[in-house]
């Protein structure tokens, strides 16, 4: 099973394809898409939208894990994350039919144990898991191989499930 | 010309469509799409990007013209209507180009001349400016027409264009 993990965003958009058989979790990509902050919104919208069906062309995932958003201090900011985030949703259930959410939270809980556990044992725990040689970067994909991860260990208690 | 104005939300968006020619304005089509509240997010917004692909095939204007968004109190609702507003600007960007955005302050000093005229001004104005027999139903449908109505007359000094 192919799984796309994704970490919301406008300006930089993480990205993480894994995939699980009976061996284990491996990666198979991940980086980030970036979008210039000299265009409007609407034009990088459509630019994360062209890279997302990239990347769903490339590799078929069978399901999207992506990250739910919260809003903390910058509201401007957030409503143009939220922008982002409704195009990355709508190219997955689109494109892929199998979408699936999960809170930061679920995501820390799933990878670490602990819902608290901060960046660093994350990321540390994105490297062990997926037997790579160094912590992946930039912190973009690591997030969204740990959205990935979440999904593939929780798929079977997934909350929020689409069809 | 053809001007479609949208009033963004994730459960009830409004829709308008004017045409603009030498004798002044008229409207061409008016309402609101609707998505069912039961379903998730991904689902209503696909919904939402079908519905806007469709009155763009029927009407196919030169521009849209979209409410900016500005949040209240409920961050939650708020989060949904950016990523529907994110899909509505994708969908305008991807099928028309012609992309503005206008403030509620800007639509309201561009029908009224008063940037802080009330609601039901705003409708009457919509009335009168379209020789409509009466107020446009629901009010979601009203503040569509409305900003295409602010594009129509504020095209030339449009503060945010994109071709």
């Amino acid at each position: 099973m192919i799984i796309l993990g994704v970490d919301p965003g406008y300006a930089t958009i993480g990205y993480g394809v894994i995939e699980k058989d009976n061996k284990g979790l491996r990666a198979l990509d991940y980086g980030v898409i970036k979008t210039p902050p000299d265009e409007m919104i609407a034009v990088r919208l459509a630019m994360i939208d062209e890279a997302m069906s990239a990347i769903m062309a490339k590799y078929s995932p069978e399901c999207v894990s992506v990250e739910e958003l919260f809003f903390n201090t910058n509201i401007t900011t957030g409503i143009k994350v939220a922008h982002a985030r409704g195009v990355i949703l709508l190219n997955a259930v689109k494109t892929c039919g199998k979408l699936y959410e999960y809170t930061p939270l679920q995501i820390k809980q799933a990878l670490t144990g602990n819902g608290h556990a901060d960046k660093h044992q994350i990321q540390y725990m994105v490297k062990m898991i997926l037997h790579l040689a160094s912590v992946p970067k930039p912190d973009d994909a690591a997030d969204a191989l740990a959205a990935a991860i979440c999904h593939a260990n929780m798929a079977v208690i997934a909350g929020r499930v689409m069809k």
